[in-house]
């Protein structure tokens, strides 16, 4: 009889945003794991266990079997590439191109679209939480920069909205900045890096809700975009 | 007769270091390809023809018959999986494992390694050319980051060096923070990033000098680390 494979273990706190991009990434492919809870408070990440396991004292840390891996976005590949290879332009129907497609988005929003919307998430959440006021300048410069590569996303949905199919995602499950921050966000609410939301919280502070990774699924499979390696080339005309 | 495949065309400076690390996959790989150069000074980068190649008004771009690409480590990726995928950790001899630990570690070259080498690069030689002083403390700081950054990449390397065979690399063409520094210094002179350095060079002026592709190729063949991928994990004792 065959050995069942061991059940994936992801380690580290859901609220953060890299630990979330991994338990996307698990949903979406759609296997087992067991997330093992972390605190920060405590120090966990700096216990000798956790830098056996990642040298850098960071999450999240995936165990799969023997292999142990750090680095969010690395974590996301190697689930996607052993269960959904098709996510990352591989597999059954995959091509160089469209691999490297993927690849030229995921490194879009490594860097072009994730440090402004960091900058901002730290403006927003955490200098609050750590006792300093939010710098406006700082919010107002990264969101003119979000909005820049925003156009660009918009450009390039606007361009292959048209001619794709609807079969297949691709570098979503990898590429969200931070989806614990929009996926508890009240929608009633403006969002907290317009001036207006900082007059309507009295000491700037925010009570972000941990992130239900159950509901992502579901969510993101309904907004998921369908045309971020299915074009041959990532021509836009200026 | 069958076509012959067209020569791959990368656009940009070769004094940059994203170009650079295209630059250096294109060697590695072994492949003929033709660069084309362009002048940040004339805002070649900005105009139409480049938008329309890369929305981001940034170098590299790589044309690979119809496919365009930019972002250097996508490029970087494309050409290593194109003609050299056992560097990625796939094709012959390749496994789910050892893509999963080159990619930990391009990470770690991405979001550990280049943040701190690029702030210092910045203060050292971006900051004297534009006419402002450098900033002892950022490079301080970054000097400081970068130390423990290496430290686990010496843990590593003593780690892998006694039990790996010699023969494969892997991370290496595509994490090179910035091989046009590293390529064109002087052995002599102590390293810009010293408060000896700022003493010995008045004004703190340096002259970057335009890297030298062709011997990168010699030098990283012979100094290239073998072992991010042949290990089955990447625990390190802490």
């Amino acid at each position: 009889m065959a050995t069942p494979a061991a059940v994936m273990k992801l380690y580290g706190w859901a609220i953060s945003p890299f630990v979330s991009r991994a338990l996307l990434a698990l949903e979406e492919a759609g296997v087992d794991y067991e997330l093992v809870p972390m605190s920060p408070q405590a120090g966990d990440h700096r216990r000798p266990e956790h830098l056996a396991r990642n040298p850098f004292a960071m999450v999240p840390v995936l165990e799969d079997g023997d292999l142990t891996l750090f680095e969010s976005r690395a974590i996301a590949r190697h689930v996607l590439r052993k269960h959904r290879p098709e996510l990352l332009g591989a597999g059954a129907g995959g091509s160089l191109e469209r691999a490297a497609m993927v690849d030229v988005w995921l490194e879009v929003e490594a860097h072009q679209l994730s440090p402004p919307a960091v900058a901002i998430v730290v403006e927003c959440f955490a200098a609050p939480l750590l006792g300093r006021e939010r710098d406006q300048t700082v919010v107002d410069e990264n969101v003119e920069k979000l909005r820049k590569v925003l156009e660009v996303y918009e450009a390039r949905l606007g361009e292959c909205s048209a001619g794709t199919s609807p079969a297949t995602s691709s570098a979503s499950p990898t590429s969200a900045p931070s989806p614990s921050c929009t996926a508890s966000w009240p929608p009633s609410t403006p969002p907290p890096w317009s001036r207006r939301s900082r007059a309507s919280a009295p000491g700037g502070r925010a009570s972000p809700r941990a992130p239900r990774p159950r509901r992502w699924r579901s969510s993101y499979r309904s907004a998921r975009p369908d045309c971020w390696s299915t074009l041959p080339n990532n021509r836009i005309d200026a």
